[in-house]
């Protein structure tokens, strides 16, 4: 076991019961305060932001064999690119730091903790390239079934492969971003010539992200084998999507305007290590995949997955409840499938899952599914209903793993849509 | 007139008379050489690489407020971004270094000049994101020719909007670079399972690719009056692919790994300046297109563009004569498509045209064009044939615009396919 999974530590700081940020959890984030503005690399442990910057002055962090200026940064890709066995090292070093036993460092906590409704989280990584799978088997259904054919709602290469496409990195944005409701081309009526405006089928995507920590170079596959190695760790991912925009653009190259104005990130870095202990079996593979998509173990992870749709002024409504083991296609697979052409990874790449729905209606992860086109409108709390995504609509996504009484949490994805 | 323009200036280095490089070109890379292995910033004449940390040492680039950062840099990115004015100012600059009468600088230039064939070109931009457009009328209509109806070549949407997605940055390399065949999974035969394996359909694609020199923000679309102020310049862009593999994985989300394994660009960025004297009309557009879409004046360039096929040991056989003119969509129109749904353009962002095929055989821009799927074989010079692209094959793209006694030049795009 990676010592700080251990689920019989505690923690000196008051870990609030519902807490996503146990002391077994430690992810990353970049933080800035008011009272200095240099954006910098954290952790957090309950309602508390940990400042590695200090850490690593206090001489805390000194095992770690990691330059202070991968704490002293604005993203973390240089501490990512350290490699796994040093960020490894410094997880546990901070959990020895906020372990109950330590009282020397408790005594010293108010040099490096913040109370974390006081700091601004800003963007995690800065992102090279994104690319987006599209590996739940339901939501390809769903897809399929609404758009095509119920009988042949998968398209003949979706079991043979991870069907992916490449993204826009530079409209990731942290959690807490407005996001202006996107203009562009549609074609409402079909023997009409396209029209421009708002989108009028403005919608989400639950998804999850892992970021690249190692590099490959290119022409060098990596194996499903070797992928763990290059992987970070998971944030959530909400990849806004227009969807009478896509249905214009999208053949034959895919999804451009659509997708490209704006994804949601969770402002945490959760690692892989920490999720380790909810690793569980993925879905059978049938037909069998050729051999350099061929896996041995557990490669799916038991996280809890929510969607909530808050208008403005009014309480929030609950529209979705996922998870991520449902995934057909598992991360190994999608980074063995990527670079099998030679395709070169970078520190700091974000590779997304596609939406994650679930076997149930109650589990699909996008309003074009839950309201199956708009044929289904969703009863809101506070009264209305919703087809899409209305102006004043926040959209709130959550992810949580839980066992023998530990949750690791991931914050929120949030995001709120205003009119353009 | 752009000063640096003027087709009547001469400089003190001799220029031969087939360079794609006189005064008057003075485009952006950057290089190194053994004695000194740090990457700068650097311009060309003729046949000698100019360096800028050299000149700006020498306080010969005071008038241009570029801070020496921006010179002694490993990409361009930080020279663009200082904006137009001041890099056209540099141009200037650098243009009256190298005039004739200018003997206090011929005297001196030994400490600035290189024999260009005596240092290392390094790809010149950090490129955030990669995007790819579809914009020639001629290849789009090949294209739906041979794999759809012959009658109905263009899809619906192609007339309306410059059809593009986005594509793989990380694995853009400088010419020179070898690239490996790509592995990967294609479908040979419709009634049997897919198989995995080299690529036995690898072609190049002759584009342009642009370069943003300008953020807009997101959220903050750019207009096609707004878009050449966004342009720092111009490359040559070999987007290489792997049609077997493009054919099985790309329905519906489009190409991904048939695009992602490599592509290959000119080390010169030639600045929309330098182009200004060859700028044209281009062909009608009809239907008439959104108002969002429409533009005033000439946006069109006359660049040649030429592709040659080496085999390994034997000489060259040019297989493509093309031009930038043909372009349906220009650079404007796409700027203005790609930024309406509010995406943000970063300093280094590449814009690719998509294929650049000509109304006649012998200027299409792809072997898939070339040989009509493979059905008409292009005789080879040195003897024998190709279809596609064989191991051993050196790909060399050119590009040059001429008019009054003036040649502005890309340089060359080249890349070696080895076997896998």
């Amino acid at each position: 076991m990676i010592k700080a999974n251990n689920p019989a530590l505690k923690s000196w700081v008051e870990v609030p019961a519902d807490s996503d940020f146990p002391i077994q959890n430690l992810p990353f984030g970049i933080f800035r305060t008011e009272s200095n503005p240099r954006p910098r690399v954290c952790t957090r442990i309950g309602d508390f932001i940990v400042d590695l910057v200090v850490l690593d002055h206090m001489s805390l962090l000194e095992d770690c064999d990691i330059p202070h200026s991968a704490y002293d940064n604005e993203f973390l890709n240089e501490l990512m690119a350290q490699g796994k066995e040093k960020t490894r090292t410094l997880r546990n070093a901070l959990s020895e730091i906020l372990q109950k036993d330590n009282k020397e460092a408790e005594k010293n906590g108010w040099h490096f903790l913040h109370d974390a409704d006081k700091v601004e989280m800003l963007l995690p990584v800065r992102v090279g390239d994104y690319t987006d799978f599209y590996s739940s088997i339901e939501h390809a259904t769903n897809v399929g079934t609404m758009f095509r054919d119920p009988n042949n709602a998968l398209l003949p290469n979706w079991k043979h492969l991870p069907v992916g496409y490449h993204g826009r990195a530079s409209s990731i944005v942290v959690s807490g971003t407005e996001i202006k409701r996107p203009h562009g081309q549609t074609k409402p009526k079909d023997d009409e010539p396209p029209v421009f405006g708002p989108s009028r089928l403005l919608d989400f995507e639950l998804e999850m992200g892992f970021v690249i920590g190692k590099e490959n170079g290119l022409g060098n596959p990596i194996s499903t084998e070797e992928a763990e190695d290059y992987i970070f760790g998971l944030i959530l991912f909400n990849d806004w999507s227009a969807r009478d925009i896509q249905k214009w653009e999208y053949i034959p190259l895919g999804p451009f305007l659509a997708k490209n104005f704006a994804s949601t990130v969770s402002p945490w870095v959760v690692t892989l290590d920490a999720l380790e202990p909810f690793r569980t079996a993925g879905p059978e593979q049938e037909p069998e995949v050729l051999p350099y998509l061929q896996y041995k173990g557990k490669k799916n992870y038991d996280v809890s997955l929510q969607v909530a749709i808050k208008p403005e002024g009014a309480e929030e409504t609950v529209v979705c409840n996922s998870n991520f083991k449902y995934m057909y296609w598992n991360m190994t697979q999608q980074l063995a499938h990527h670079s099998v052409s030679g395709c070169n990874m970078r520190v700091g790449d974000l590779l997304a899952s596609g939406t994650i729905s679930g076997p149930t209606e109650d589990s699909y992860g996008s309003m074009l599914e839950i309201s199956w086109r708009g044929t289904k409108p969703v009863k809101m709390n506070g009264g209305g209903e919703r087809k899409f995504i209305a102006d004043g609509d926040t959209v709130i996504l959550r992810g949580w793993a839980e066992k023998d009484g530990v949750r690791i949490g991931f914050g929120e994805s949030v995001g709120k849509i205003v009119g353009g």
